[in-house]
């Protein structure tokens, strides 16, 4: 994957940042396509390379031969919980904060719940205009049960919004990288300005975990919820995963009141009594095919370092802007993720009146990003399995797809089921 | 697999009706272990051949290497359709009155809210004292949500309650066949008792799919609900499924208001609009692999009529009770499971004091069923699996392992963490 639009400087720049790169060797951790260029981790996360082989492992001999009694004798019951301890190492929590089931959605629900039955008195939850819209829908549709008012804020205006509230406040829940622009609000900033004036927070994990280290417990953060598909790499779909501060646990009250969240599930009891710990998240059943496999990805990340893989991160993210101000900006291109990288999560997005053709026209070169409607070019940044030498190949190839102008023809402009 | 006590008086029986029967070739469409007799596909069904082989497919093909492209090349966005669809196929539903989603308590969950939503000034949920844990803690907890009374009713007295709760009622919710006891409700009689006054009902059909023939659409239901798990094979903590008659759909508004489930998903549009089709009860991203899993399982039902299968079903519990008869009730064993072929599920339970450690010693030859607390040992039948010969042999088992006394040996009466 060579192009003449790759200039020996951005290479031998690529090539130095590469051979110093700690997290280098985790590349091999993945199978990745040939003649692909991925950035599009932030979206669903490429294969790691034990999923098949332990998936198989479950599908043939714990399901084919175990059958039910590999509930016990496979460890598929406190799968969820020896996930969630897994995820908790990568978010600054422990390990017993952590749970992994269900859908991001359905877990939202939960707590933003929990947070309304723990503060009945206040009557104000405050969420994020422009947010990703399972968001915005979830915590509309619960503070609706819960007969409380909505009141958004956008990112430049959530604390004056946090104020306005004041000691009406119940809740505010947002996320941390915002899905189309990658900018990341100050989550130890915004949580104690939550608390100041005596609301709840939740912070919504998509676009964090696995790139962003942030410290969860140690930052006091009410609840947090996040997905097992993006940074992750759990598979299509993978379960998502729940947060709760150790100390808000025991008294925590959701209205998903199912079996494997009750205090002994296998005692089948008429009256539901909520499980002591962070097992009181569950609802129903885990697939455990696809927690099987998050835990299986989730072995990419053994010995890795999340302020490393921050480190590479910004690296990326600096070298695809810097290579996106030299090479593409100059097609009506505009930035609209943050320069500063303290600013920003592990993504870069720019928007162009043309965006979706350009896109699918740079997909089939197999620079693979994704559209977001409007207008939103969208590139995340794996630090596990991406090289600074794929982010100047990609920036050209994207250059190249610009010059040539083959980004307009009609088949890139058909829409897809999915875009 | 023989026994001194198996008479050739049963054998010949055996192998006559399997001779005879139309599903015979079904079992070839399963693997399952040797030395095994497995009757618990009630709680876990048995691995079908096919899934093995797609599942490396979608982990290796289209998620290693199609990526995030996968969502419109390999059709995965329109799976959770194209599962309720196969489904609705085995339950007398349309194709478009299924989707397969979530967990069921969490499908119960977007029901029972739909109901009462639907019928704001009825104040009484109905529901059934004894069912299945999480379908009373979840219908306990939405009713609490809603403000609403609840009666308990138990499998003799629903009518009368029913009655009772009169233009009060808002929403009846029952299990179809019994977990403990394998009895079996009619359904059309009590779902015309609701609508004649005014309620709507909700089917938890767990262990009804798969191995009873219903007509829902036919029969008029409003919602159902079940699970993938069990007699429909699809893995460990499969996806679940829920029913909304059609003509219900289009007005139906629950709380768990997620992307999936929007009108729009990919415009990213602030308001949730509700799909106008069965989408709407989607929430967040299904898990692909557990999704495929199902939908590679349902093939074992491929040009299986419903009809035989009940035929078999009603053959395999009714030779299992007349051995029992035979060989175990003088053991102390009591029937709890009905005699009437036309009132019990696919299932045959009873009871003993020493019932765990019984199961457990059982479990230890080769016979595989389940205990349910309190004494309860369960034997699920999967006529797709299962022959007359295997139920002949089972029972011969079983009371060789009460002969002999074997199963006062104390590892069997240690608990293990799933009972």
């Amino acid at each position: 994957m060579t192009s003449p639009l790759i200039s020996d400087a951005a290479v031998q720049t690529a090539n130095t940042l590469d051979l110093a790169d700690p997290l280098a060797h985790c590349r091999d951790r993945f199978s990745l396509p040939e003649g692909v260029i991925y950035l599009d981790g932030n979206s669903l996360g490429a294969l790691p390379k034990g999923v098949n082989e332990r998936l198989h492992r479950a599908i043939n001999e714990e399901w084919g031969v175990g059958l039910i009694r590999s509930w016990n004798d496979a460890d598929w019951y406190p799968a969820p919980q020896r996930v969630g301890a897994k995820i908790a190492a990568l978010i600054g929590a422990n390990a017993r904060e952590v749970i992994s089931c269900d859908s991001t959605t359905v877990n939202l629900f939960k707590v933003l719940c929990a947070s309304m039955e723990a503060n009945p008195t206040r009557d104000t939850i405050v969420c994020e205009e422009g947010n990703f819209p399972t968001d915005a829908y979830i915590t509309e549709r619960a503070a609706k049960l819960y007969g409380k008012r909505v009141l958004l804020a956008n990112q430049d205006t959530i604390e004056a919004v946090i104020d306005e509230a004041g000691d009406r406040l119940c809740t505010v829940a947002l996320t941390h990288v915002h899905y189309k622009t990658g900018r990341m609000l100050d989550m130890q900033r915004v949580t104690a300005l939550t608390h100041a004036v005596g609301g709840r927070i939740i912070w919504d994990l998509a676009h964090t975990a696995g790139v962003v280290p942030v410290q969860l417990h140690a930052w006091n953060v009410d609840y947090a919820v996040g997905c097992g598909y993006k940074y992750l790499n759990g598979g299509p779909g993978a379960p998502a995963y729940v947060y709760v501060r150790e100390d808000l646990i025991a008294a925590l009250d959701q209205p998903l009141a199912g079996w494997h969240g009750h205090a002994a599930p296998f005692s089948f009891e008429q009256g539901y009594r909520a499980h002591p710990t962070i097992d009181r998240l569950l609802v129903g059943t885990a697939s455990q095919l696809a927690v099987i496999s998050l835990e299986a990805a989730l072995a990419a990340f053994d010995g890795v370092s999340m302020l490393d893989v921050r480190k590479k991160s910004e690296s990326l993210t600096g070298l695809f802007i810097a290579q996106f101000d030299a090479q593409l900006a100059q097609f009506g291109f505009e930035l609209v993720t943050p320069r500063d990288a303290a600013r920003r999560g592990s993504q870069v997005s720019f928007t162009h009146p043309d965006g979706y053709a350009i896109m699918q026209a740079v997909i089939a070169r197999g620079v693979i990003g994704d559209f977001r409607a409007p207008n939103i070019l969208r590139f995340g940044f794996a630090p596990l399995y991406l090289s600074h030498r794929d982010i100047v190949n990609a920036i050209a190839i994207s250059a190249d797809v610009m010059h040539s102008g083959e980004w307009k023809r009609t088949e890139f402009s058909q829409k897809k089921a999915v875009t």
